[in-house]
């Protein structure tokens, strides 16, 4: 090891897309390896007006440095969308930052020393591992699924001490696509409540709900502890980069001190130009075009792998998002399904970057989002094959 | 000390700015204390026809996820940009920052462990000492003045032993406008050469030069050794956040790991616009335009500062930049006569911040970038009168 570099940055685990998906792959590859939001749902023209008023409408200050806190009017249309979800948060509780990764970067700055421990889901977003190792936490990984985050897991760490912070994805979660069930949000809520643990609710698809009712946000269940991160990258466009972290009193001054010296503040002219977008258009009635096209090409995929894939396969059914969630019979893994199905030019993620030092899974992340019918039909065709052939 | 914050938070120094600053100042008061660009120079027009063009030329690339790395031919066009100047720079060696700050904080988790030694400037970069705070390092100032860093000061740092980085701004310096002399660099590099220090050369400002020639690189003096950081904040606008970090081999691979853990990537709709601005405009040209701006503004302030200072206040001459740094005589506080200051209706930023543990030095900043010849004249003139009373 290279004694010049730090030891955190040796610590960080790699993306398995940048790592593994690199090298290329056979000309007709099915991918339901992404993580991408669909680009033909872009809103390309909405924004190209947005942009065009602001560079009419708005003085030099869009070009000027700006606040760390981010632009107040911007600040203010967000916290509005909490309010009409029955949520208590004022503009003073927004911190803009560049995409929500940038949260959870801030996150590890403000709250966690080294060797604090920070407990995480299991299988989990990568993202958010990459973020804190950076601050060499202990991980604690809890296991969720349908029901939620396991509580029986969730005490087990408690007994070892209160982790500085808990992070969650409890609406269709990435990697697995499930949400937690109210009455699990209750239950994690009052063992956490009053342990002086900050919870993370990282929320980037809790606006594509196909079908089903919202469940109760942590920031209700548990408002004194709950940090609330969200994005407009699923729901708008990500190569904006805006994103913002809800907080309060001295934890909103920390991540401040934090945001200021990670980079100053968050491009002051695309803020305008997200505001701008945000008056001109309604978004949720944009949410709910991408609601749409993805709730038909999750059924699509349910409705392939149903035909094609061996009936020893349990998958999640995701009433939202992006992802779903497919688990082999015990003792196959994934990685082992992974090669073959390379072979048979179709890709997913296998779930071994999801966990924290296990191997071999039998898990693995299928993204519907940026395929359609056909491409459903003869990817998951083709990995059903390769599944075939696995299990001998 | 609220237990739930991490150390590194609580260590990071406040900005005067933000901190001093933030309380109204009377109606006229003149400030010298910003460091913005002047905003009067942006080339908003161009950035709006480049903005056009790329929504009307791009496809919908621009909104998506991108490479952590940045926008290839963006990369190629900042690459070029050093090699005209002589230095052996590719795009591979270049990673798109959000902003130049950013730069630092990825430098700060790629090398820098609790405890390692960090050589700073000083006075020196507040920015950078917020951005390095985070990782806990041991700061070692080193005097620098109107002849470059002080080479006995840089021979007792390392005396200590290599420090793990060496943060400089060797044009145009913030907080004192000082450029280091060639025949300085040259020292400079010969000391460090082998020592397995990573010398960081920031250079928001080597553009800005009104008068006399450049100097050499430490990118040409120890390139081996030398890691470049620059920005569009000063030579185009701030509000877009796009710097760049040049680095090699594995650094770059180690800066790129944390790049991805901090936000993901860099806006990609924003890298696309100010590659069409640079592919459609002149920078040089442009840049022509702010040093005459700059140059005149400087010359007023001189001016002013000959007639309306005591004789017994220095200041430094710079050739480039936006700052001048001004030194009281000896046993006299800038903060003090920055509270008179208040009173006469002009403000500045006292020497303070810019140094590791020193209090009430003698010595301030004044920014001549954003006050034209009239407001020069009455701000420089209340400054005199002010520093007359303090001399009592």
């Amino acid at each position: 090891m290279n004694p010049l570099f730090s030891d955190r940055i040796n610590d960080v685990p790699r993306s398995f897309i940048r790592e593994i998906l690199k090298d290329a792959l056979a000309p007709g590859t099915i991918s339901f390896a992404g993580g991408l939001p669909n680009r033909s749902l872009f809103p390309a023209r909405a924004l190209e007006e947005a942009t065009a008023r602001v560079f009419v409408e708005q003085g030099t200050d869009i070009f000027q440095y700006s606040q760390s806190e981010g632009l107040l009017a911007l600040r203010e249309v967000i916290a509005a969308r909490y309010r009409q979800r029955g949520l208590s948060v004022e503009a003073e509780h927004i911190l803009i930052t560049t995409g929500s990764q940038q949260g959870l970067d801030l996150l590890g700055k403000a709250l966690v020393n080294e060797g604090d421990r920070v407990g995480i889901e299991e299988p989990g977003y990568l993202g958010a591992i990459q973020a804190f190792s950076i601050y060499r936490p202990r991980f604690c990984p809890i296991p969720v699924d349908e029901n939620g985050m396991d509580v029986s897991g969730l005490e087990q760490v408690l007994a070892g001490g209160a982790p500085k912070l808990l992070y969650t994805v409890p609406n269709f979660q990435n990697p697995s696509g499930i949400t937690y069930p109210d009455d699990n949000r209750r239950q994690v809520a009052e063992k956490l409540s009053g342990r002086g643990v900050v919870l993370v609710e990282d929320d980037p698809y809790g606006d594509l709900r196909f079908e089903g009712q919202p469940q109760t946000s942590f920031g209700q269940l548990l408002p004194e502890q709950t940090v609330m991160l969200g994005s407009f990258s699923k729901i708008i466009v990500p190569g904006f980069r805006i994103g913002w972290i809800v907080a309060k009193g001295e934890l909103m001054h920390k991540l401040l001190i934090a945001k200021q010296a990670s980079d100053l503040h968050t491009s002051s002219f695309l803020q305008q130009v997200m505001l701008q977008f945000l008056t001109d258009h309604d978004l949720d009635r944009h949410v709910e075009g991408i609601c749409k096209a993805y709730g038909q090409q999750r059924a699509h995929m349910i409705s392939a792998i149903d035909r094609h894939f061996p009936g020893a396969v349990r998958i999640t059914r995701p009433q939202g998002g992006m992802f779903l969630w497919a688990e082999l019979p015990a003792g196959l893994s994934a990685m082992r399904l992974f090669e073959k199905a390379v072979k048979e030019r179709v890709v997913f993620v296998p779930g071994d970057p999801f966990y924290i030092g296990k191997r071999e899974v039998p898990t693995l992340r299928l993204n519907y989002s940026c395929v359609n019918e056909e491409l459903i039909e003869v990817g998951i065709s083709r990995l059903g094959q390769a599944i075939g052939e696995l299990l001998g």
